[in-house]
């Protein structure tokens, strides 16, 4: 544990990320570097106190919370320093990790969202999240009230891995309701900061906590936000940083679905189920999602869209029976040529069947031609 | 009205629209050129019948309809035919109207969208079409039921204008319910058809009806769409045409949403304010605009007076997507019976309607039951 202390240093160095590494290469040295060289480097004042005279009561904190269990320090150019996030520009040097720190080298993806949700928004949050987590992502989100917790939840229901990014030191959980979420994301995934312990849940410390909680992800979905939600923030974050960038419609009169429109505007991906998520990811998940398809209902489960009103009173009157075109233009009153050209497109969507004789029958659900 | 006879004529040709006028120029020469000729200018068998022996008694049908009030033929390069419709490749030669066709030198927007919408579209179509009508524009639909008769009626509302297009000769009014909305459509604006009396509402006619009405428009908003609904067909041709499309977002629980999903992705403008539309439209209607501005209140403001708590927790149950009561019971933790007469308070209220099926969706602000 000797060599660790170096580390914590520079987590303790205000605004430090790799990218202020340029010539320096190894950051380590950058703790016993001159502070004349240091200023030469860019470095301010406060950032060559912090790296030159840290203060050892902290660094002790620091250490005693990763004596823990499963507790430990993710490091920069370590093996186990996730691949997605080291790729950012602003990457942190230092992660705090709590639970199951292998859970950072699953293939993410970030599900975020209003603190004040409607329910149907944490419904579909939770939904998206189980479909995805159990076809082998892991959730990233950011433990928050809201979306954030609901997208935990759902991967957990699953089964399946989430990590929690907070913007504060681990020792602090953030809300206080989510203790016990915590407890169970650490379980089985990861609780995850760059802050060192006694960083207080400050405001503006969330920004920085989004920026992680893109970058570990191949793409962010923004499941319900107002126009001044954080969310979009992650969401411009991860756009800048080249991930996918995914949206949920709702209704204009939700104003919660007002910042996910603004996304689409700006070219965010229009999401309405799990399958175009996988179909934006494409080839870099065909592997996972194969080997859990047939386990895996449809976000949507229920169904084919609505019909027009004169398909489902064709189809009504098609029953379940096989019948005839003559038949089903006297069930309905429809003209011979008008029901010959629905049959034709219900053929097509799936919905009927002809058969040997010239009568049509019904499909059930999934069962296209 | 001997001149007239020519165009009647015209009218009856199959599928005879101006992209065939080519090398011939006038239209009216068509009547009189030998059958050869015709031939010659690549006319079938069919279309030459029609031109050279014009069935007599169909022609004094047509007559006998333009002697009633209010009536008249718009004919291809006259002073009142629409300037947009001449533009598009296969423009009609000849527009029945009955009503006022000075409205059709308005500038247009097209409302389309589902026959069986629900009632929160019906409401935002009728909205957008009171709020667009008082700035000026003329509303044009297909006075079919749902989406199109809630966007003339929210235009009459408004004491603006509407253009009904319709797939039947003007001596039908299809469908029978909107007999009575017909007739207050010509009282003000115009109900417009290219085809001559006697041509019944069939199926195939509502494709070539619907190039009509986005023809005639600057742009087409499709207000909630099925993914089968002949909507999606007026709002590809306006994009054919070189016109704008916007449609309108809604809950991916929403099956009358995904086909405005659709659209999204494929370009057209998501649309969450009538000042979205403006703002594509832009110059060509600042004029418009600005007249109205002070006294146009905006689509979403809702002034209703405030609820008691336990009636808003259900509201914010229910959220923006048709939900049954089981699923409201679950949400909110209230007994069944409770929700039951709460819903029907609400219902008396106008701040939800039931659907067919059971389920339950809000509605807007000044929309009683």
């Amino acid at each position: 544990m000797d060599d660790i202390k170096p580390w914590l240093t520079l987590a303790r160095v205000p605004g430090l990320h790799a990218g202020h590494l340029g010539r320096v290469g190894d950051p380590l040295t950058l703790v016993t570097e001159p502070p004349a060289a240091l200023a030469s480097l860019g470095f301010g004042a406060a950032a060559i106190a912090a790296l030159r005279r840290p203060d050892p009561a902290a660094l002790a904190r620091d250490e005693a919370w990763l004596a823990g269990a499963g507790r430990r320090l993710v490091t920069w150019g370590s093996a186990d320093y996730p691949l997605l996030l080291a790729e950012i520009p602003d990457a942190p040097l230092v992660l705090f990790v709590e639970g199951a720190a292998d859970a950072l080298a699953l293939p993410q993806l970030a599900i975020v969202g209003s603190r004040n949700p409607t329910s149907l928004g944490c419904d579909t949050a939770r939904q998206f999240a189980e479909h995805l987590a159990r076809a082998g992502l892991a959730i990233t989100s950011g433990l928050a009230l809201g979306i954030d917790a609901a997208a935990h939840r759902g991967a957990l229901a699953a089964g399946g891995r989430t990590i929690a990014v907070t913007g504060c030191g681990l020792d602090t959980v953030y809300p206080r309701e989510h203790v016990d979420l915590a407890g169970e994301i650490a379980a089985s995934g990861a609780l995850v900061s760059e802050m060192p312990t006694g960083t207080p849940p400050l405001r503006q410390h969330f920004p920085r906590r989004n920026r992680l909680i893109s970058g570990l992800s191949l793409g962010t979905l923004v499941v319900e936000a107002a126009l001044q939600s954080g969310s979009l923030i992650t969401a411009r974050l991860a756009s800048e940083q080249g991930r996918e960038v995914f949206a949920i419609p709702g209704s204009i009169h939700n104003p919660m679905a007002r910042g996910c429109h603004r996304l689409i505007r700006q070219g965010a991906k229009l999401v309405e189920t799990a399958d175009d998520i996988f179909a934006e990811l494409g080839a870099l998940l065909e592997g996972l999602r194969t080997a859990t398809r047939a386990e895996a209902p449809d976000v949507q489960a229920d169904s084919r869209p609505a019909l027009d009103k004169d398909y489902e009173i064709l189809l009504d009157a098609l029953g379940f029976a096989p019948a005839g075109i003559d038949t089903l233009v006297a069930r309905t009153g429809l003209a011979t040529d008008v029901v010959a050209s629905m049959l034709l497109i219900l053929e097509l969507d799936g919905r009927v069947a002809q058969q040997p004789g010239g009568l049509y029958c019904r499909r059930l659900a999934g069962k296209k031609a």
